[in-house]
């Protein structure tokens, strides 16, 4: 047994020289100054991410990680475990949300099979990286051995390293895994694990207290998993894990990551205490209706582009909001600047009480 | 003179019969019941526009209405007002913001002259309606006339029957045309000037100080003009009464009118106030940066579908959210439900406490 896991390396994105130079090529488009509002911020978040004064986005890869939780069987989800395998078809044959979503953006869409309690036949688009037939129960002893969990670790960095095109947009199924990211968020973000407990997929109020008191059992129980990767190894899930692995190594390659919602953020979660620049890489697509979600994102100091509120996993969020992400690297692109489209700008200082327009420089 | 102008009937787009129906038909979906969060709204509602269970959206129409108001000549802009005809030449060229979108997403982007200070040549997607060289300074004057104002409201209604497709988006340019829609909201929804008012394209603290008592004095000269459409006459401007035509007639035709910001905002206040159930046919695609609009979208009672503190007009918030309208319709055709992709429901009742996961429905 490997008693450590090296993680890729991820450089942090930021650079001061190109940030000033992508900034005052925003500047130069034909609109008041920041008008194009988080467009802009992106925009050069892309521009850091891929070293580059003309970001391209090439493409895009979503990528679904599937497993099943022992912890399940505590009756802590509204739908039972079979619906994860049940999903992952229909991924496959493209009736899920995230199908719609990826067929409509002409997003490439894998999914993976990190640990579903199913044996999947063979298929395109079908990744088979099974560690085990789902988690141990979280609440009788840890979700995975370390071996089992630096397995998956690996995996992700495999699957991430093997896909074309330099966005990763990420995803996830596994009927229980609300519990493994609330756990995770408490765990490693130190906030109290009633503020990171929801209703996961619909739990009504006797459903929701029943799953507080199986992840206090947990969670007690795991009371010394306080190093990152004890943590996940104690919590799960494989998919977590795998997508831990996959968002390092897309940081490690300078690929934008587009984060879904509270799953995928615990997986961030947990690549972020190992690495921290990952961050440079991640853009968060929205804001999850699950509970813990906006904990997550506060305790990363992040900030989602939208809130419909949504609970939906899969990638549905990531997969949905492409488009704005495309939208911020075409404006850089494609607009004209004051000079090429011959428009008049602002005058150098703003144009202040009792001053006519005609003190204002023409082109 | 025609003293009256005849609105468009809109008939109320709601039908609690039709709404139960897409509801269910959204609920049997592949996942968790409300998971979609607004896009499940969303695609009720255009079932609701289109009278139908199953509803397509056709041949989008961006619309840029674009002209110039004379009160930009008390310096109420950061921009001189040569800046709307220059920006019609680049809506045209394909270099400005709402350029860049439109050609992403398959917009057909069209653009009218509702009164620019400039004489266009004839141009393919450039729609010659001018009411005039700019609006009367509305410090000094109204706006317009009555027959102006009615001219304007029908070519608006002319420009969005002729259209093909089943969705209008709805744009405009025109420098000083934030001080318009500052009034307008001031004076049909009783909010205080200085809530209305912002910094536009980029007023400094002395500039918007400036604004505002210039608006101060419009608004008292116009005193008497509470009429929806004679506040519309009195304050301007050719584009918003253009697009308060169009968004009138769009609804009429049960069109899904996808409504930009603070000045699109300001057109379907008035429409509104001249037939409330044109409400039913827009979409809000965004909260603007500029400060009165949050006010108007309260006022109206709605919320928008984005917040990325974008204010730059033209139709750019519509555009950019585009495909998240396009995604609600889709995943309501498109997704499987539970009996098609043969997926475990829950049970009828919440998993409670307790409750052992093989007490869950199989399907």
């Amino acid at each position: 047994m490997n008693p450590t896991w090296t993680a890729p390396s991820v450089e942090p994105a930021h650079d001061v020289v190109r940030a000033a130079r992508l900034q005052h090529r925003l500047d130069r488009k034909t609109k008041p100054l920041g008008a194009l509002g988080r467009l802009e911020a992106l925009a050069l978040q892309i521009g850091l991410i891929q070293r580059s004064e003309a970001p391209q986005l090439q493409a895009p890869q979503l990528v679904v990680f599937a497993g099943d939780h022992g912890i399940a069987a505590r009756g802590v989800s509204a739908f039972p475990s079979d619906v994860t395998w049940q999903m992952v078809e229909n991924f496959l044959t493209g009736g899920a949300a995230v199908s719609v979503l990826a067929r409509q953006h002409g997003i490439a869409l894998t999914v993976v099979d990190a640990g579903v309690r199913h044996d999947f036949e063979p298929r395109e688009a079908l990744r088979l990286c099974k560690i085990s037939h789902g988690t141990q129960d979280a609440s009788q002893a840890p979700a995975m051995s370390r071996d089992q969990c630096h397995a998956a670790l690996t995996a992700g960095v495999e699957v991430a390293r093997s896909l074309p095109g330099n966005v990763l947009l990420v995803g996830e199924m596994g009927i229980g895994n609300t519990s493994s990211a609330s756990m995770l968020l408490s765990r490693l973000a130190g906030v109290p694990l009633e503020q990171c407990t929801g209703r996961g997929t619909g739990l009504d109020d006797a459903g929701l207290a029943h799953k507080l008191a199986v992840l206090q059992q947990a969670m007690r129980l795991h009371d010394e998993a306080s190093d990152p990767l004890d943590a996940l190894a104690a919590f799960g899930g494989f998919e977590i894990a795998m997508m831990v692995g996959a968002v390092l190594q897309a940081a490690h390659e300078h690929r934008v990551v587009l984060v879904d919602g509270f799953i995928t953020g615990a997986a961030v979660l947990v690549a972020h205490a190992l690495a921290p620049a990952v961050l440079d890489y991640c853009v968060f697509s929205h804001r999850s209706g699950e509970a813990g979600h906006t904990r997550l994102l506060e305790h990363l100091e992040v900030e989602p582009l939208v809130d419909l509120r949504m609970r939906l996993g899969e990638g549905s969020g990531a997969a949905l909001v492409w488009p704005l992400v495309a939208s911020s690297v075409l404006l850089l692109a494609e607009m004209a600047s004051f000079e090429s489209a011959g428009v008049s700008d602002r005058t150098a200082t703003s144009l202040s009480a009792g001053q006519a327009p005609s003190a204002q420089r023409a082109a």
